[in-house]
């Protein structure tokens, strides 16, 4: 207590409300826990007694000494000092690995003792990210309440072990909603606050248009820190290039094509980088621009690009059904070469999947060159890297690549990175947040990760794609449920906004229950597929009665899930979810037999018919005399080593969407094949699917609002 | 010296430079500055010893006491503390103004010893700020390098003087440039670094189509903070929301159409405020869903907007020159409803205009409200307020409001913020930033801001919307020539990329330069019209000679300018533009009559014939039959009393891009007249304007590239 005394005499302004003698008993409880290894003290020298630094034991003193810190940041520890009775833990920062002294990073809780709020405050982002271990050089802030994380965090940690990975998936959608992303957050709430366990939850990044950017229970706001404006930049960067490339070669000779594309500069001639490597693709070995036969001129200036097999789309992230088919290039300077194309909503872009599963800066940079943008008159693919225009997208993605740290409600950490979509894409947040965080976490922590679509889709191709790409193995499916829309699948009547609910759905209905389970058997049998354990997240509505409850419980267990909890984070926050925490640490422990579902080596169609018959359940498929050639032209060109995409609808198992449960008997219709080269992924077309929402006659705008003396903002939920 | 050692001891990682003595030096040079109203010691208490304390005379110990500060950022101080000698300036902030005080603030310069950088790595953004004399909690990071800044400081600083103010305006643009951005940087540069007087640079941001966001010697990043893209997402809301309302009025009955937009949630019928807004509008005085007459609910539904007189386009922030002319809405879902439209380079938006001109976030809703998009079958504007869009739009601009500080290469303080264009808008960064600029430098400190294209469109645009909406009073117009330039003004050869520059442009030719200088003089002559002095910045190349530099100089002084001074900022920095900045400053001191050129009372083809005879030195005017109609249009709808924004070209100033140096007998044909209501300005369209760029054969994208491991960037100059 003296020295508490000597720090107010020294900080006037400053009401200390927590005694060094509460320090020490914190420091008594580290000495006793085994997943401690070391402390690492983040005090101003004042209160660095030697009462202080006498009561930790010898062997929590890593390196011979304790690291002591003598230059911490002391405005924000004053200030945490004063205003918080939680903050001494988070201010006993917990870490062995000090980059100044070059230490190996240990397995130990690094924010364990995180600071929970319980008020509607964010706390500044900085703030969270020294709790969680961050050192200020990982850190660019955007704003006070969100920052992008730095990639050379996974170099610094390398050595850490990964935590458990955890995927949140969904049974079968319905208009109903099942909160996939309420239990996502409700769940790192529960192991951060309640199970003082490290955990970070991952979330893709919302589009504009749909949503107004608004999920869940997160602070968003509508640009964030800009990644799918960046997106867009460059999406339509190489879609301004290839119809600008059609004009030019339509109206240039091949030497005044080549003149210009590689110009004489105070009397030098040579070829850029880009243009080396596309002459190397084209078999051409030379690098002195006087050294090409006209013949190889031709080659290297031509990409001859066929307007009508252009495949890249324009993107926007707006709303904009009038978008959905559109003619271009009709003024005069165009000279006629007008062609029909459309806009797709940003998110469906390649570079959108590209963020979602690049492993680095070198990574996204190699598959942005890749991206296969149409072809030639001759058949042969055209890419971003033929167009010249890779080096741009890299540098318009630099900050894109970097994962975007937030936190729920209760001030608890969350990575907000790619939203790629689920149909015509994987539908998984990135593979670098997955990355971060695992490492962030350490060897006894948790990463809670989350699917689109229903476990059939989001989860199946988590694992076969997003997995295959990260080289991570997932330990635990959390799969989330909701006796209403079980009762659905179950045969229950359709809804329809602004009706009221049918009774079915406010009444106990055990009938309705006991047939809708057969979706949820077969999601987490789709799971098992996989050897990975299944844990239910039942959440839990007001009208739901407890014979409802139990009994989607039971048959869940009767399935082989792990355990099948219900779950009431929507009223309670965290506190609703332990019960989930606990299942989800039980299941990690269990051993896990992760394997894919098919091997790359297998041909094209003998994929789509795995995920087919196994996942959804069907017969056979039918591949269309279109899909059918789109296989052989992918096949020759060498794409087919790459793994598959499914676009189906996410209403159904099956390609209907009217029909819930469990459907069979049906031969699942291939439209069309298209790939992703660059992302990495063939995208088997099953039905048609829109890539262009639309606003409807009252959009939400109308209830969106700022006030501009406050700032606040109504109307986005 | 006692307390260094005392200091060394306690932080034993840090070699302090600096010692004590120098900091008591600094105190005692502070005592002699009549300018020094009081001082800020912001150190650790460690070095508040009494013989520093003891050191500052009683008159520059405001309230009695020396504000010291007992919880600075101790890390930051032991940085900079160790690591330069440039710091203890920058950290002894002087400052009276404290607003943990609530003390007034009094005009002291707040910077004058900014941290001057002699390397190319900028300096955390926070430091600068710091040196500026903003809070941290006025500023918002995005990333390490840029920050917004808080609109609160205005109201901090409300009490604050403004600074001088000075314009950078340039002579008829010509292909070989003359460097109005590199002046004024130089110009800041010279006056914070060489002349210790706090200056500040405003500029525009760089639209990322034509340019790939880069300019003069700043730190751009092709994002920056996301103003544009702000700026993309709300302008295409607006026009995604014009379209769906056409179809969907087109497809649904009044009553339908009501029941959707004024819904029944709850069982509870209510309009929305923007609703409620509407119906005022249109004379309905009613506030009850269920008391509106069919007539009223008719009235209120249907915008009737007609198709054909949709004056809102989409926008891009891509070189797309395909964009120019397409057909939407050719899908099937769109029924038929195609139209033929456009998308206009983002920066055209008038939403850019509207930012530009905000005084803050009020008036930027009102402006974003008032935004006529189009008209209906009967004539009757449809506003972005009729369309229930604007508080949307202001949660999508509510960020970009905020101006962003940066730095230049020296490290002094730049803010970039907005790029309207300057033909069919007025060219001209922020209000906004300008305003806080002039507060940040106190009263005897320095705002650059830049005005786009020649003075004839730039300045004239300055001083009659931008000044006019601000109320600020500018001091001094620096107007930047070349000797290049002028040689084209006077009769020089046409210049072609790629070609070598004629001789006449190497070779003194006093000739051409001499009658070139018609261009100049003409040019004071109009910055003399509004009453501005002036001071001439001839922007010097290696080849020009003595005796040109002479001639220029000689002409320009005896045409009026208060001085005319050869810079040499491009080879030499700050240093270079040392002699601009004194007269810059000697000008400022001279009484000024500052006055708009017209009275927004004048009716709108009078405004017009003023601006073409007195700034152009046309004849006459010629108003096609278009302009006519639309100037009765827009004057019976009250917009009569808007200031003018004439589109016209750049390149000369008359209507012809070819006539160089200074025009004379010519009639400016007005061919048609539009209006920007929301901006506030109506714009005379002389000509044709493009406002889609488009991509050459090779787009400098072919030389961008980022190395994944070092992140450099290349091929962005």
């Amino acid at each position: 207590r003296e020295d508490l005394a000597s720090l107010h005499e020294q900080h006037p302004g400053i009401q200390p409300v927590l005694a060094i003698v509460q320090l020490v008993e914190e420091l008594l409880r580290l000495n006793g826990d085994p997943g401690v290894h070391g402390v690492f003290l983040h005090l101003p020298p004042s209160s660095l007694s030697s009462r202080v630094l006498n009561s930790i034991q010898p062997e929590k003193d890593v390196d011979g000494c304790v690291l002591v810190s003598f230059c911490g940041p002391c405005v924000e520890w004053a200030y945490w000092w004063s205003g918080s009775t939680q903050v001494m833990q988070a201010d006993v920062a917990v870490l062995v690995g000090d980059a100044h002294r070059g230490l190996p990073p240990i397995s130990i809780p690094a924010f364990a003792d995180i600071e929970i709020s319980r008020s509607q405050t964010p706390k500044a982002i900085d703030q969270l990210a020294q709790e969680i271990g961050l050192l200020p050089e990982e850190l660019e802030a955007y704003g006070r309440t969100k920052a992008k994380v730095r990639l050379s965090l996974l170099d610094r940690l390398k050595e850490q072990p990964d935590g458990k990975y955890v995927l949140v998936a969904g049974i079968t959608p319905t208009p109903l909603g099942e909160g996939k992303s309420t239990v996502t957050i409700g769940l790192v709430q529960a192991l951060s606050a309640h199970l003082k366990l490290n955990s970070v939850a991952c979330l893709r990044q919302p589009s504009q248009g749909p949503t107004f950017g608004v999920k869940g229970t997160l602070y968003f706001n509508l640009h964030l820190t800009g990644d799918i404006h960046a997106i867009t930049a460059a999406n339509n960067l190489v879609a301004a290039a290839i119809d600008a490339r059609i004009l030019h070669e339509s109206t240039q000779s091949d030497k005044a094509l080549y003149n210009r594309l590689v110009p004489s500069v105070n009397g030098m001639r040579r070829f850029s980088p880009i243009q080396l490597a596309r002459l190397h693709r084209l078999g051409i070995s030379k690098s002195d621009p006087g050294a090409l036969t006209p013949e190889e001129a031709k080659t290297f200036v031509r990409l001859d690009l066929d307007p009508e097999k252009v495949t890249w789309q324009r993107v926007i992230d707006t709303n904009d059904r009038f978008l959905r088919k559109i003619t271009v290039g009709q003024a005069n300077t165009e000279k006629g070469h007008s062609r029909q194309t459309q806009f797709d909503i940003a998110v469906a872009s390649e570079i959108m999947a590209i963020l979602a599963l690049s492993d680095g800066l070198a990574d996204m940079k190699q598959r942005l060159g890749r991206m296969v943008v149409g072809s030639s008159r001759s058949g042969q693919p055209v890419t971003a890297d033929d167009l010249g225009v890779t080096g741009a997208l890299a540098v318009l993605m630099k900050d894109a690549i970097k994962p975007t740290l937030m936190q729920t409600l209760e001030g608890t950490p969350v990575f907000v990175h790619a939203g790629p979509f689920a149909n015509i894409a994987h539908g998984n947040s990135s593979v670098l947040a997955d990355k971060l965080a695992l490492k962030l976490v350490g060897e006894d922590g948790y990463v809670v990760t989350e699917a689109g679509f229903g476990a059939d889709i989001g989860m199946e191709k988590f694992f076969n794609i997003k997995c295959r790409a990260s080289g991570l193995k997932p330990n635990v499916v959390v799969l989330v449920a909701t006796v209403r829309a079980l009762k659905m699948h179950g045969g229950g009547p359709n809804v329809s906004a602004g009706a009221p609910l049918p009774k079915e759905y406010i009444m106990e209905n055990l009938k309705l229950v006991a047939d809708g389970c057969s979706n949820l058997k077969k999601q987490i049998q789709i799971a098992h597929l996989f050897g990975v354990p299944v844990v239910v997240a039942l959440n839990v509505f007001q009208t739901d009665t407890q014979a409802e409850i139990d009994l989607v419980c039971r048959i869940a267990e009767k399935t082989g899930a792990t355990a099948a909890v219900p779950c009431h984070h929507w009223s309670r926050g965290g506190r609703g979810s332990v019960d989930l925490a606990h299942a989800v640490k039980e299941a990690a422990r269990q051993k896990n037999n992760f394997q894919f579902l098919y091997d790359l080596q297998m041909p094209i169609h003998e994929k789509i018919r795995t995920i087919a018959q196994k996942v959804y359940g069907a017969e056979d498929i039918d591949l269309s005399p279109e899909a059918q050639a789109k296989i052989e032209y992918y096949t020759q060109q060498g794409y087919n080593t790459l793994p598959i995409c499914m676009a189906k609808t996410h209403l159904s198992l099956s390609h209907m969407p009217e029909k819930k449960g469990v459907p069979t008997g049906f031969v699942l219709p291939i439209r069309d094949v298209r790939a992703s080269i660059g992302a990495g992924f063939i995208y088997p077309l099953v039905g048609s699917m829109s890539t262009m929402p639309g606003l409807p006659t009252r959009p939400c705008f109308y209830d969106i609002d700022l006030d501009p003396v406050t700032e606040e903002i109504t109307g986005l939920f």
